[in-house]
């Protein structure tokens, strides 16, 4: 799985039945250091992440493992919404303290 | 998921069975700034892109979890003709738009 | 799927079982337009493709997608002979044309 | 597979339902010289992974073969603590070694 | 499938449970003109290989198509030892001729 940040939204009408209704994001891959990364990926979220948040992602076959959806042909998944994480013991990222600048 | 546009298409007489009838399209991959990207892909067509259209498109297993191509050696598909998106609260691309130019 | 050109065979006496009697074909890459491009692949060959043919190929676990390939441990499959592609309105490629230089 | 150093944690409290419990580290791929590689991955650790250890790590699918992951949409598996490995006949990393320098 | 030499072992006793005697070889990949290419994978191997061998290896779901390795989270598998293959019509490598230089 890799980190990103949503930085956008996708509309599409003419589709494929069985994605009919999933929320489709743009999202930015970040490095451990929380700087942008090359590309983007277009995945599907389900968990309620909102432009801004970084999230945790999958790509491949395990973006059909949630009940929506299972055996849909998509390829990118947000898996969770990121609070924190460290590298070599010093925080990087904090939804709280990114919220509230000191 | 990546964003491409429809450059093409490919024909093929001798092929694997099971892919018989499929229609096959070469598409440019483009960034979320609507700019073309590396490579290309051959994907599978069955929601009847035309060619200019700016796509959405699924590579690896998701390709088989359609109606059209299950069981089918692919790893290409089109899921959806993108009406619309945006990046950081601003369109980037709108089909109508770019069809009616200002 | 991407396009290759077949360069090569490969030839092994010891190898897992279940590969016994699939040939094996080097296939080079090429571009939309019909130019090398970087790496290459050993796929496994079910139609029939000779040295110098232009072929589509997939990856992944659309390989076992064959009567011949099903359960096999490959991740590499010519899934059509190209007859012709055309990007951009403008024929790239023909088969027939490029065997008959005027 | 490939070999990666243990730099992180990450903790999300919105997630997958499926992925509740599941420990999360930030892994840096390394070369066989045991030199920092590009980029990262965020992986699942089921065999009690700590920081600064090297692992060996899946991606795809091979990451829900174990009980703790099965159908959960994650692609990122620590498999193994790895205890040593040799090059050319040269052990290049000795995990006793490593932590006993002479 | 791709093409790499045997150039190492990997050894670990703190793993996961179904991964358990599976032999762990260090693959360089190798280019079709037998030169090493980038990076690495760490491969099952269950056909016999030995350091200095030039073999082809799979990747992902295709690493489990074997009954050492079937639901085994493992990414990366040996397929075969490789006897020769030709590029043009010229033997690249011969795996007796490079044993018994003229």
């Amino acid at each position: 799985m890799l980190l990103g940040r949503v930085v956008g939204t996708l509309v599409s009408t003419r589709k494929i039945e069985s994605i009919e209704g999933l929320k489709l994001l743009v999202v930015q891959p970040v490095t451990t250091g929380n700087r942008p990364a090359k590309g983007y990926v277009i995945a599907i979220d389900v968990v309620g992440a909102n432009t801004g948040e970084i999230v945790l992602y999958s790509q491949g076959s395990a973006t059909r493992q949630t009940p929506e959806t299972d055996k849909c042909p998509v390829d990118g998944l947000i898996t969770a919404i990121v609070d924190t994480w460290e590298v070599g013991g010093k925080e990087v990222y904090n939804k709280s303290g990114s919220e509230k600048p000191a």
